[in-house]
């Protein structure tokens, strides 16, 4: 038998016995999913969710259930493809459809900042943070996928979700630290978007989109439960549909954590 | 370090270097994307799939690009919930936001029929197909997945995909085998649907439906490159959108194949 074989064969039954758990690190996604709203002078906003039943066990579908669907790409729990970015819209592979698959299965790196956060609403993850991260936890691997802990995600629900605008992110500095000085293939957090609430004013604008994408990297964005995660040794699974020129999706994000 | 850490560690690494290969079993998700048409006597049909501009690095959005989508929620490559159907509606963990996630990350049993299927478009997987497949392969374990392979998916953007509703399925012995003899969680087809084209007049009709959603199990439909996955040995991943009472979503639908 050959060594991906053996190696496979392991995973379910680690899985069962519990030795790797799966967490859902994604919000239900319904009505009242919230979705970033734009001023009008910056540009036009994005349609949330919506349901509609097509037959549901009655005269329209008697022994089915089905609905039809609307929402914006960047909707809910959602990846965000390079080609959503001006800085990556040249990649040839930058769509839902045309990345490479391999980005789509990553070892996490966790920052937590939580308790920073806690105590201020806009709160920027620095190059000093991630710095303390590395000394702790070892150098941030080539292919990595950095996830930005900040347990935001405990606000879905409420107004303090969006807080208008004053919402946490990265730093330029710190996004250009981890796209140039690492080979970070992805950023994720747990507010509605990968840049904080005051992003349109670094420089430059929006750094965590602008400096992902210009390398072909992706982001995930409104992610549930980065506090079950480890520091390290995680590995997410975050696929996005295989939309034909996608900029993004809502997608189901689920980590493999080792016990 | 735990043994869970330890298997986690290895796993990317196995990606990298080939021993472990991802193979993408998903259709592009596009306006041309076929959708089952239903006669009107037996119900309505769901619509397909449209994506519209929100913006295009234009005044709508002069740096960003993403878009606005509508489809059902069986489009192109997608998941089927156990509360899709009647036999399934009763299960409390029965749609895409309640399943237990580890359904999402199930070992594929791969039945080939695909020569049968090039002599008749009707072919029906049988009772005899699953045991020529366990006398070769060992019995079907629980929880698995298993997947019909037709090669079907070479048809896709022609009008022999849909085929007249001249398409392969199981027959109704062959699902009620796969459901009550084996506990196999998910079945799944490189079909429009999970059902053969005359499966209406079954007993019971739609058997796939009928007895994978009973046992609160899954469906997968319009898989692709199946012909890429050995017999046995392989790691499906396809986790649908976390919808609120959704009762399937299109999905990306990832397997893990050892070299």
């Amino acid at each position: 038998m050959s060594p991906g074989f053996e190696y496979l064969a392991s995973l379910v039954g680690l899985i069962r016995q519990g030795t790797i758990n799966i967490v859902d690190l994604t919000h239900p996604l319904n009505e009242h999913t919230p979705v970033i709203s734009l001023p009008p002078e910056i540009g036009r906003s994005s349609p949330g969710f919506t349901k509609t039943t097509i037959s549901n066990f009655d005269d329209h579908g008697p022994g089915w259930a089905w609905n039809f669907l609307q929402m914006g790409e960047h909707c809910g729990t959602h990846f965000d493809a390079p080609n959503h970015w001006i800085t990556g819209r040249h990649h040839a592979t930058g769509s839902t459809e045309t990345m490479a698959i391999d980005n789509f299965i990553a070892p996490a790196c966790v920052i937590d900042v939580s308790e920073k956060v806690l105590n201020d609403d806009s709160y920027l993850l620095s190059v000093n943070d991630i710095e303390q991260y590395e000394a702790q936890h070892g150098q941030i691997g080539d292919g990595a996928l950095v996830l930005m802990r900040t347990d935001w995600y405990k606000r879905m629900g409420t107004p303090a979700f969006l807080n208008d605008n004053c919402s946490p992110g990265p730093t330029a500095d710190a996004m250009r630290f981890l796209a140039e000085q690492r080979d970070v293939r992805g950023f994720g957090v747990e507010q509605v978007g990968t840049d904080a609430g005051a992003a349109g004013g670094f420089v430059p604008p929006f750094p965590a989109h602008h400096y992902m994408h210009a390398k072909n990297g992706f982001g995930l964005a409104s992610l549930a439960h980065l506090d079950q995660l480890p520091a390290k040794g995680s590995v997410v699974i975050a696929a996005p549909l295989k939309i034909t020129g996608g900029s993004g999706s809502p997608v189901r994000v689920l980590a493999l954590v080792p016990n």
